[in-house]
């Protein structure tokens, strides 16, 4: 038996506003960031859990109080206990009645959840030897059933119908992580689109990214129609009919706006319309997807949990869902969202980039690739070429496609030097700030 | 002119986990607790703006440090400005780009807003020396609206809605002043109803809210259907036929639960079945309100916004809307939530309890009487005998209803000796538990 012995937090941020990076209709100066936190045991095995929550920038130190306030949780806990009942793990974590009053279930203290549900997962796998998606995809259907709370969920399934979706695709395992191992899952990239970048810049990346492999890419769009106009134009001439562009609002517009807006760039070839209103709103996605059919409406990298995601769903207001790595409660919960994906036919196309997203969420595809939807069609992984220098195994994107990662783990390890090198300091940032 | 010079915060927290009081079928231990500030000028007139975030006990001190992350907003900022427009003042926090990540616009983040924009307008009705709910209802239609954010909400309610809502109102609001003064506002108890409590307790309780005057009394319900229905019985059989009792169920179900519980518990008149599933399942709650027509279903303590609000209501999910003076952010966000509920129709039953929540939330039912909806019919606001005594101006409850206020500011300042004695100390409650 071992026994937690440590929970190191670390807030940590990249100072990415300086270059426009990452830049978008409602997030104009983002500083990548992420709450970042450390497990150690007393095992003797030198390994550690590690998980972050991805933020960009203020706020990043109270994110990190909501992971401090979880270490009673873990501290003196028997490791092997933790991580050989992971869905009990999550449910103590998720159904702590005092800190739920601060969501329930979403914002800052899901979110806080979420990172250590997968540093947990991530020494799991670590002891396993396995990378986090062949661990997920050697498990039993019954353990993995086992991994979701199907609390709210039971009007659109139910543990039967997750345990038949994981036994009918048992047969084939072993042939599709094959598949994935030969050829990799698709990429999109985001790379070119950004609003803050010139218009030069844009058809060059936009170039770029069809030359290094890539069949889509994401233009962000909602701050000017004529800017969108010009640099869809652009865009399109750039990469030629065959590659498909995906526009992102960022939750700019209201209902109406968003139709007129969305079916004002169509005649360019529009992949999917992602965000095009507040993440929250199932009735108007559903809205606005009937208005701008048959453009597809993708949303998910701010779904709070698995009941905003089950609506979604059920009122057929998203065509295309996207996952996050470090929104929800964790691998668990995103388990549970694959799950209702699936049973409502809807294609899983994470959203990515930021600091760490990529390394995290391939797993996730990957897992469903071999073991839950068996399926990689329809689907792509965003891609961002940023700060995976940063990462002990950062992805291995080439060729349009991530290739599986093979290192043991979930993916999220920083390196040392550059926990220490960027940790934030309010102190400094306010000299640095005077002296600019 | 004059600046903000000091943001104070405190943890306070009181230990009612011990008395079992505020026990439910989610919450089984609350520790009733305030994440609280100061706002302090150099005016020189004395006057502070006080407001809080009320938790259950732990994360209180997350949502400390969540409002202690706005201090920069505020610190050095011209006080008349802030308050002058607090319309801008509220988009300017709930549009921070970097902050905004950590929602949006729900959970910690968002309710340490709430807690920052109730202090604004604690200062500034003490700065009008009137109590909050005068100063809003004899603010302008047009002052009125300028308050609101409409953003995501225009397909339910635009500015020129609001304008002839509020122009509407505009004629009789003294009467209705003088009649609310007169009368004051129909209350209703939750004091009998914990699910701590044993029968004798409940009924005892039962007969001395009729006694003192309530016509509406509520029952928490969820844990066991065999006990609630026999309290449920019970409680009839105390108040007799003509005193309404609610039922409280928590978040406790799935739909296909509540629906069967409800119906179980329906031969008893039930006056509505609050929070039967998790509060933000929009179609669950729909789903559950057809399944148990025509007895209403209610909810709103946990809404997480606005967004939320107008798709229950467009959804036709909660036939009684409960705001809450401290989840949302502040004053600003629930006059857009009254609105909400006045264009649709439906009336607002506040939200209240644990500490503090009774003080706030009676400003804004009162103003939604004189200056909104107009309407005290098929209202009442919720009653818990809990805590009132550590606050300056504790609410007025007697002949089972609220008093009106007359001290200038929002009701939230508590004593400042309570917040010494009740502020927490993490040592001494470690000690305390090894003392036990």
């Amino acid at each position: 038996m071992s026994i937690v012995t440590a929970i190191d937090t670390s807030d940590i941020r990249f100072p990415t506003s300086q270059q426009l990076d990452g830049s978008d209709a409602m997030n104009a100066d983002p500083d990548y960031s992420a709450a970042y936190l450390r497990i150690s045991t007393d095992a003797g095995d030198g390994l550690e859990g590690h998980g972050f929550v991805f933020t960009i920038g203020r706020g990043n130190d109270v994110q990190v109080a909501a992971i401090h306030a979880l270490r009673d949780h873990l501290i003196g806990r028997d490791v092997e206990d933790l991580l050989e009942n992971m869905g009990a793990t999550w449910r103590e974590f998720v159904y702590d009645s005092q800190l739920r009053w601060l969501g329930p279930e979403k914002g800052v203290m899901h979110m806080a959840i979420g990172a250590v549900v997968n540093a947990l997962w991530d020494l799991k796998a670590k002891r396993a030897g396995l990378p986090l998606w062949q661990l997920l995809a050697r498990m039993t259907p019954e353990q993995l059933v086992e991994l979701v709370d199907f609390r709210y969920l039971s009007d659109a399934i139910t543990p039967a119908d997750a345990l038949e979706i994981f036994r009918a695709a048992e047969p084939g395992r072993a042939e599709r992580e094959a598949a994935l191992l030969a050829s990799g899952y698709p990429a999109y990239t985001t790379t070119p689109g950004w609003l803050g970048y010139s218009d030069e810049k844009l058809v060059r990346l936009a170039k770029e990214a069809v030359a290094d492999g890539f069949t889509q890419i994401k233009l962000k769009v909602g701050a000017s129609l004529e800017d969108d106009v010009r640099r869809m134009r652009l865009a399109r001439e750039a990469v030629g009919p065959e590659i498909r562009i995906a526009i992102d609002a960022n939750q700019r517009w209201d209902v109406a706006d968003a139709i007129e807006w969305v079916n004002a760039l169509a005649p360019f070839d529009v992949a999917w319309i992602e965000e095009p209103t507040n993440p929250d709103d199932v009735l108007g996605h559903a809205a606005i997807a009937r208005g701008v059919a048959p453009i597809p409406v993708a949303t998910g990298e701010h779904g709070a949990n698995r009941v905003m995601f089950k609506q979604f769903l059920q009122a057929k207001a998203l065509e295309v869902l996207q996952i996050d790595a470090t929104r929800v409660a964790g691998v668990n919960e995103n388990i549970a969202i694959l799950l209702l994906a699936h049973r409502f036919g809807v294609p899983v196309c994470p959203h990515a980039g930021g600091v760490g997203l990529c390394e995290a969420v391939q797993h996730l595809s990957m897992f469903d690739a071999v073991a839950l939807s068996g399926d990689t069609s329809g689907r792509v992984i965003e891609f961002v070429d940023h700060l995976h220098e940063h990462f002990v195994t950062p992805v291995d994107v080439h060729d349009g496609a991530y290739w599986p990662p093979l290192a043991p783990g979930a993916g999220a390890e920083m390196l040392a030097s550059t926990r220490e090198e960027f940790t934030f300091s309010p102190m400094a940032d306010a000299r640095e700030v005077i002296a600019r």
